[in-house]
């Protein structure tokens, strides 16, 4: 148990939720008050291989542990937002074939957790929670519209305008890794098997597919002692080759600022948000840190070379402030935004 | 005067919503009822020379006109929507420097009409006003989402999903004509100064462009004949051309719907709509048509080579269906929703 309650209590943070980011590996579980503040929470591995019926009654009996020792009732619960990765039928409650969890597929897992909790489950894409919890109570919180590019092994999305999250009539929304960048047959070729999607260029797997390109047209680089020491390439030792001045690490590193400007800027002129925020495993140590500015900022310089000028001007480009809570936060929001839009 | 006014009224009409879509050349001026049916119509000549305080004080005196002749009161009108061409500022309800409207910029054009009108005035973007019209009562009716692109000098484009026009942050939502489709250096310019832009592919400049370059390539084609004569090329003699057997202009034509169609990808992957709605003046004879036929098939072949397979399968891409009174239909539309969404 890694449970955290908290002493500070008033009826502000009734009714209260319970926001769950189920991923690959990790479930992580929230108790979340009304304004947004986590009370307790606690994570738990997915082991995908159980299935998800196993999952679903450990994930609602954690929930009521976590929920028991902050020292609340399962009474106080007004609802669970339970986010997953897709592709998914968000308004059927279904998974459909989520890469990741392989044995979950084709399953009713949002009536399944509502059955074994006792709780009204509201369903979100992992991607598009995380977006919400940055518009909630992160980043985004002073704004009101924000787009979420999530950089990790792939690249995710979320939109997000107005408190409501465009999940598409698909339950496709904001899948922001699939825009097109580049409709030459030349282009690099995305995980999804077409070609020119943003994802091709920016993601962690594209970063390494381009460092490794790159070397073998004998490129001089201090990643080859990676190679040669057996090791294989990721982002972070890129970003640390590219920290201690190697010239291609940084390269690359910038390339993949520069390719993310340009879908961003496809953002501003569909979307128009006031807000894009850059989260995710892949921000180069984020705000605080050298790498994180410098790849901000050539992010930001791309998107003002290439937008209209009144949003290259007006709109924030920030990084996310809620690291990994983001997405049960976020599910918790969303489960709280959706019974306060049918209160009315 | 070409007002029409129609002998079936019911209560069901009431209250009543004046559209005004103000282009370049024209005003077009309705009067539209509760369930969207146009009960009145009228087009004045914009004459922007004269400015636009004279412009609005003869729209407000058309309206109240129309609204007579149709045999309502004034007071039977709820407000009055107002589309116009961007850049604009909708939430101060203020022109900005719109390309064709060169003696009205910054001029603050919502409050004049109120003003003169004594009406609500409620200020849209003319391009995200018609997708708001094909979306309550044209092809978009049945549907909860739409992005539509407006196929015409430029590409205009608008997005609505659940009743709410993504109008965006700096009022340059569903602009999609600038979507990057490609980033390199080499790729074509935008009438915005910027490359590689959709719209430098699919205008109808973009397309007589494609068309003299080709032709300066030393191709074959019954084109020549045109330019020969001293005339100069359109999308329509090109059309003509295509269908009358000219290999280079049907190759132009289909090339145009590719673009298009890649555009539609970048769209599906970030708004997921329901439906994609093609509009404007080039859609090379619409629905009924062997020319416009081929050309929305082209556009769904595009799409189902890239899109993800769910995407390219469900969602639906039609033409639109109200023509050039989508504008004032959809200004009705936006300021009907916004009095509704404000009485809760």
């Amino acid at each position: 148990m890694t449970g955290d309650s908290q002493s500070t209590r008033g009826n502000s943070e009734l009714p209260l939720y319970v926001g769950a980011d189920v991923g690959g590996t990790g479930i992580k579980i929230g108790l979340v008050g009304s304004l947004g503040r986590t009370l307790a929470k606690q994570s738990i591995p997915t082991r995908q291989e159980r299935g998800p019926q196993a999952a679903m009654a450990e994930l609602a009996a954690v929930a009521r542990n976590i929920v028991a020792d902050a020292g609340f009732g399962w009474d106080d619960v007004a609802a669970i937002g339970l986010a997953t990765p897709g592709p998914m039928d968000i308004p059927n409650g279904m998974l459909l074939q989520p890469h990741n969890l392989p044995t979950w597929w084709h399953f009713p897992i949002r009536d399944e957790l509502a059955q074994v909790s006792q709780k009204r489950v509201v369903f979100a894409n992992d991607a598009n929670a995380a977006a919400f919890g940055e518009f909630w109570i992160g980043s985004g919180r002073q704004y009101p519209s924000l787009v979420m590019f999530t950089l990790g092994t792939g690249l995710g999305g979320g939109i997000i305008v107005h408190d409501m999250s465009i999940d598409g009539a698909h339950s496709h929304g904001g899948e922001c890794g699939h825009i097109i960048i580049d409709y030459h047959e030349t282009a690099r070729l995305c995980g999804c098997g077409h070609r020119g999607h943003l994802e091709a260029y920016v993601s962690a797997v594209a970063l390494v597919d381009r460092t490794e390109e790159a070397l073998r047209t004998g490129r001089v680089s201090s990643l080859r002692s990676v190679l040669d020491a057996g090791e294989e390439l990721t982002p972070l030792i890129v970003a640390e080759h590219a920290l201690q001045g190697d010239s291609l690490a940084d390269e690359i590193i910038m390339e993949t600022a520069r390719y993310l400007g340009i879908g961003v800027v496809s953002i501003m002129h569909t979307i128009d948000p006031s807000l894009v925020v850059l989260g995710g495993a892949m921000t180069f140590g984020g705000a605080g840190s050298p790498g994180g500015k410098r790849f901000l900022q050539r992010v930001k310089e791309e998107v003002s070379l290439r937008a209209l000028p009144a949003l290259a001007e007006k709109t924030k480009i920030e990084f996310a402030s809620l690291g990994s809570d983001a997405g049960y936060l976020g599910a918790a929001g969303v489960a709280r935004m959706q019974l306060l839009r049918e209160k009315g």
